[in-house]
């Protein structure tokens, strides 16, 4: 399968058509933003690794009976998967207070929430991404009903049954993580974008050692020693 | 009933206490605040103003079942009102998009919302007031249990669904409005505060003017006009 036209270019990945209709390639970038854009980097191999480290996540979450986009990884930095209207929620799943939740309502940093909090954010970078309860969601025309907010909050949940429990074998403590749904060409929704160090926080079981993009939004550097770490947890390396 | 300690000083409202435990009494100010308190100015009898609207307001509620903390009007200034402990939520109605709303999800200035709207803030100066969704509130602890996040949604619109017929007859738009709550000595939820101009807005049916507190967030001048004009429309003067 070879890449045709680009339909999308966004801040970590570019979208190409290809000869099916249904399927497209995204192309997985070395660039690094944060804070809605305003940092900027990039990092040489850091979108093969996210690539890769999406690649076993996705099949892990198949093999849970999770649908995702996913179709198979072609090379390095790409990756084919079923082409899908997005839904412009970004679901957050939060283990343990941290970030902007522990900034916006004045909870410790590192403490573990009583139960996994998953919350609703527009996607929208003009408007900064804002918090949304699920009547915002349905007042904006995100999805058309509540059924469907109330399905993205539990197969939110179910990735994250399926993916704290196993980063807890590889050592690795899954504070929180965006995901991103969209709905294939049977209406059906799937989870869709990545699963990477950029859009999951890992802290190390043993040391609590960041092992993801806060490294760069902190200037700790060492992101890609960090990514690789994270790859070869999972390939058992 | 008179006066004893002062409990509580807030931007519009002293707290007094009483001779009985179960009640006290609220003096209305003059000052107005806005934008989380950096704007601040005084407008002369708008405290009185404010205390006989939401006196009014009360007792129409009153009579449609939901329950209050309102006893009596003492003077003026003073509202008789039993005590309560404050459930740290602001919930916010809205029928018609305006102000922070419009402004962060970029929904149009006056658009009639598709349906009301209710909105979950935490009570936190320190804070700005953020949103919350219900998972939030929950983890806050500002409530024990879903069922009382419930109850708050489901108490704001019956006070809407008196309020915005009772304005409409009034040839007022009751656009939006902030509800505070608490629990009463017995433990039930009941509706606190106040009902006025500084936390609703109006709008004329006829002439779209801000016939509340936006006119001094605005700088628009003719604060109390708006408002004895909104107290004569409720006595029907």
């Amino acid at each position: 399968m070879e890449k045709k036209e680009l339909l999308y270019e966004g801040k970590a990945k570019k979208i190409w058509s290809t000869e099916d209709a249904n399927l497209v390639i995204s192309e997985f970038k070395d660039d690094l933003t944060a804070f809605n854009g305003e940092k900027k980097s990039s990092e040489a191999g850091k979108g093969a690794l996210n690539n890769k480290i999406s690649t076993e996540l996705f099949k892990l979450l198949a093999d849970n009976k999770i649908p995702t986009h996913f179709v198979e990884m072609l090379d390095d930095n790409h990756m084919l998967h079923k082409k899908a209207d997005v839904i412009l929620i970004e679901v957050i799943v939060r283990n343990i207070a941290t970030g902007s939740l522990s900034r916006n309502l004045g909870i410790e940093d590192g403490k573990v929430l009583p139960f996994t909090l998953v919350e609703f954010d527009y996607k929208n970078d003009d408007l900064g991404d804002p918090k949304l309860n699920d009547q915002h969601a349905l007042i904006l025309g995100l999805v058309d009903y509540q059924d469907e907010l109330d399905k993205l909050r539990r197969m939110a949940r179910q990735v994250n049954d399926v993916l704290k429990p196993y980063f807890a074998t590889k050592g690795l403590n899954l504070v929180d993580f965006k995901l991103e749904f969209g709905k294939d060409a049977d209406g059906n929704i799937i989870l869709i974008d990545e699963i990477s160090p950029d859009n999951c926080r890992f802290w190390d079981a043993e040391t609590g050692e960041k092992m993801d993009k806060d490294r760069f939004r902190q200037g700790l550097g060492g992101l890609k020693v960090a990514y690789e770490e994270v790859l070869n947890r999972i390939l058992n390396k």
